[in-house]
């Protein structure tokens, strides 16, 4: 498991999320939590090559003064027909991506990307949420309780937003933020290498 | 939401599972948690009538010394080729269940029972798990987390378990023990009743 597989590793998670520490930290592993600061500029990118690019640049930026250790990137991202949910602006931006989800099918896209010396692995995972239809009044409510502002679709699926959520299809984790079973089958790939 | 809709009900959680405690919390809910004492004897029920008959039962013993709250009962098992899979013994059983687990898909079951005087509500949320083929030395390590020992199927999906879950299909909150979603839904009918 990968607190035993890891732990002669210096790691590092290039990301500024509580929600990926507390994960890590949930199946016992010990990193150190340097945010990276990248540009997230989609430039016509497809979801897929987006989100490998943001978990690249940001594990890549926090190699350059960590190079001994073992970096771990992450960039999650919702995408709704192809098109990719960003964190709201404000109140009325995340009402606005809310009454979009409602009563639909979108996909969570979380790119992992683990670097060590020259050695790079990077995956994506892919998971199906389905939302209820959500009333404008419990939209409202939701704003008010400041849970989505910082988070991909104005959403987090581990709070007051689980109430709004019918099924998943895919890694719970990875809705989170941090796919952990693709982690390990990365890391694991990565030990054997 | 559930924060507001059952704001003015004096609310008892009728179980002593603290993930089920820790979900609702999550949600905003003030509740006294209760655990109730019940025999949980299969009688050869199917796994639906044994999760609900236990759920309800466990709503009703505090009921009857809680007249005035609104009383949640839940039970959750884990269902594999229509086996119920309890919680293990021991070490030894855990290794077996695990093995039992590895490579397959179970399903995860958790009855629901609202009582409020003489209004009752109960129903069923039920979930997919996809295990990944796990190894023996896996096994060995999961069980020397002590993680395996209180749970249905000896996994906990939110700790050091979520390595082996491949993907899930349905709701997450009633893997850990209580369908979030599935409990607004009853709460809304119970409240236009």
């Amino acid at each position: 498991m990968l607190h035993n597989l890891l732990k002669n590793e210096n790691i590092v998670l290039a990301s500024r999320s509580p929600r990926r520490a507390f994960l890590l930290e949930q199946v016992g592993m010990q990193f150190e939590q340097i945010p990276s600061h990248i540009e997230e500029n989609l430039n016509g990118m497809q979801p897929d090559d987006f989100v490998l690019h943001c978990s690249n640049k940001k594990a890549e930026e926090i190699q350059k003064s960590h190079t001994d250790s073992l970096i771990i990137g992450a960039d999650t991202i919702v995408v709704l027909n192809n098109e990719i949910i960003g964190k709201p602006q404000n109140d009325e931006d995340a009402f606005q991506i809310l009454k979009k989800l409602s009563g639909k099918c979108h996909e969570v896209l979380t790119g992992v990307s683990i670097l060590f010396h020259d050695l790079q692995l990077s995956d994506i995972a892919k998971t199906k949420v389905f939302f209820k239809l959500i009333s404008d009044e419990d939209i409202k409510e939701y704003i008010s309780t400041g849970e989505p502002m910082d988070k991909a679709g104005a959403y987090g699926i581990q709070g007051y937003g689980s109430q709004f959520i019918d099924k998943i299809e895919g890694c719970y984790f990875n809705v989170m933020g941090f796919p952990i079973p693709l982690f390990y089958e990365m890391c694991r790939k990565f030990k054997s290498e």
